[in-house]
């Protein structure tokens, strides 16, 4: 596991970075939503001295109070203190929240301030950004770390989060060459593995390998607390139950603004698999043992292809 | 995690089995199928002195010789060899292969012999066992050890993978009570929890909360191979992915029959799940962010409230 690995001895990636005795790569960072992507974030860059000053913006003060406490910011600042002040920004809030955010804050930002996001979906980001920013959307861009976990928060926020992990950068035609180049720089200090594609190549993705599984693992879990037996059928429940259903717990709000953002690709990914799932009840109905053999085992082979 | 539990100190429960001075639970345990269920039962019961000699019989002279070379059995048999000298035998094959065991087996059982097996479907185990044992079927317990793996094998087999899992025993209205008893005995020296149901509630609660999301992850991975840039989908795959879709590695032949033997109870919930995408695919349609939210958090609410 790359947590332990990490925890037992940094990655040759980020041992390479020397003490920053001069000006570290950002100078002044804000981190707008100080949960489990931003701390994560900021937490990282610290640990290789990346980052001067880390300000954090949240409209819940119990988790500024939090992350103050755990020392992922250094201060608690208002949205446009943070657009002034800082170097870099990196938008960390649920996705829906996105179009309010960068319209309070572009009246205030600095001349050079370079904005990233984390947000899992990334047209919906792209569209909200063109319509806010004004002339700074060439300094905007969107990015999406591929990692995360069932926690939230600023107390499942881990410097290691994105170590080895992949970012997707998915920069407009007119984004700022240098500052695609910054951005990719900081990911890359926080140990990421960075790669970029358009938006909507992005989304499709996503749709196919996160936003179709989670869908899947909402609809299963209402369909078991529908059950009458639902107790039974939980205490009944082992391993496989734990790792399948696991992504269910997920942030009511944060997956509402995903679905959707997110909702054409993920519907004509859903689609498929209502036809696949058509497929296997066929074969169930007529007990074709060889043709259900087949599938499990071509499923088992791409599963097992697999490494992340 | 149990494991690590396990390997630092023993469970309480298993440490009140006193040092076995006399004669074990089991002087001679048969396990037919060395794999990850068969072997990790052997080496549970050696781990606390609760078995005295270990046979070994499988179809696959590989598996038996690894077996024995990680000491799970003490001596590779035949079946009807295993069956005149066991005081207990587990079969723990795939199920489509017990009639042809059980009819092989009957004729050579000795007179007090106590059969149980470990397969994941139990109405199909009783129906094989009522049909080929004869009078011996007083003495067989189905059961079901409800732990696993996604490896399989003599070297996936570990002494603690029973340790604070569910055994679900099955037994017939006529089965012995004192073989039950003995049944009963054996695994909880593995460490499990056992509990009794009748076979068709196990085969229902098994469909719910195991069948139905192997189907599924079967399913959506035969979908993410047929996609044209399946290798792009898989480089952009994170944690989720990861568990969501771990059980599709598993063994085809086993997942063959047990998705034939429990057909009309896993389609029963597939078809409830099919309902439930449905649903979802309607509040995409009509992006109804509220009703979304609303069952994501009825589906993150009961996934929380659950611990293996």
């Amino acid at each position: 596991m790359s947590t332990s690995a990490a925890s037992a001895s940094p990655a040759g990636s980020r041992r390479r970075h020397p003490p920053a005795v001069s000006t570290p790569l950002i100078p002044v960072l804000a981190v707008i939503g100080v949960g489990l992507i931003g701390g994560s974030f900021a937490a990282g860059l610290r640990q290789v001295s990346e980052v001067g000053r880390v300000l954090g913006v949240d409209r819940d003060t119990d988790t500024l109070e939090r992350a103050l406490a755990l020392k992922l910011i250094d201060e608690a600042v208002t949205l446009p203190e943070a657009a002034r002040r800082a170097d870099l920004i990196l938008l960390a809030t649920p996705v829906g929240a996105l179009p309010e955010i960068l319209t309070e804050l572009a009246p205030h930002l600095g001349p050079n301030t370079v904005i990233t996001d984390g947000g899992s979906t990334k047209q919906d980001v792209v569209a909200a950004a063109s319509q806010s920013l004004g002339k700074a959307r060439t300094r905007f861009v969107p990015g999406h770390p591929v990692a995360g976990s069932e926690k939230g928060g600023p107390d499942a926020a881990r410097s290691d989060l994105y170590l080895r992990r992949r970012v997707i950068l998915t920069p407009l035609a007119d984004t700022d060459p240098d500052v695609i180049r910054r951005v990719r720089k900081a990911w890359q200090a926080c140990g990421a593995n960075v790669v970029e594609m358009d938006a909507e190549r992005h989304d499709r993705l996503m749709a196919s390998v996160s936003h179709l599984p989670h869908v899947v693992a909402f609809a299963y879990m209402t369909q078991l607390g529908a059950a009458d037996d639902v107790d039974q059928r939980l205490a009944s429940a082992g391993s496989g139950f734990r790792d399948f259903s696991r992504i269910a717990a997920a942030s009511p709000e944060m997956w509402r603004d995903i679905l959707l953002a997110n909702r054409a690709a993920i519907r004509a990914e859903l689609h498929e698999l209502q036809d696949r799932l058509q497929q296997f009840d066929a074969l169930l109905e007529s007990a074709d043992g060889e043709a259900l053999e087949g599938l499990v085992a071509d499923a088992a082979q791409l599963r097992r292809s697999w490494r992340l």
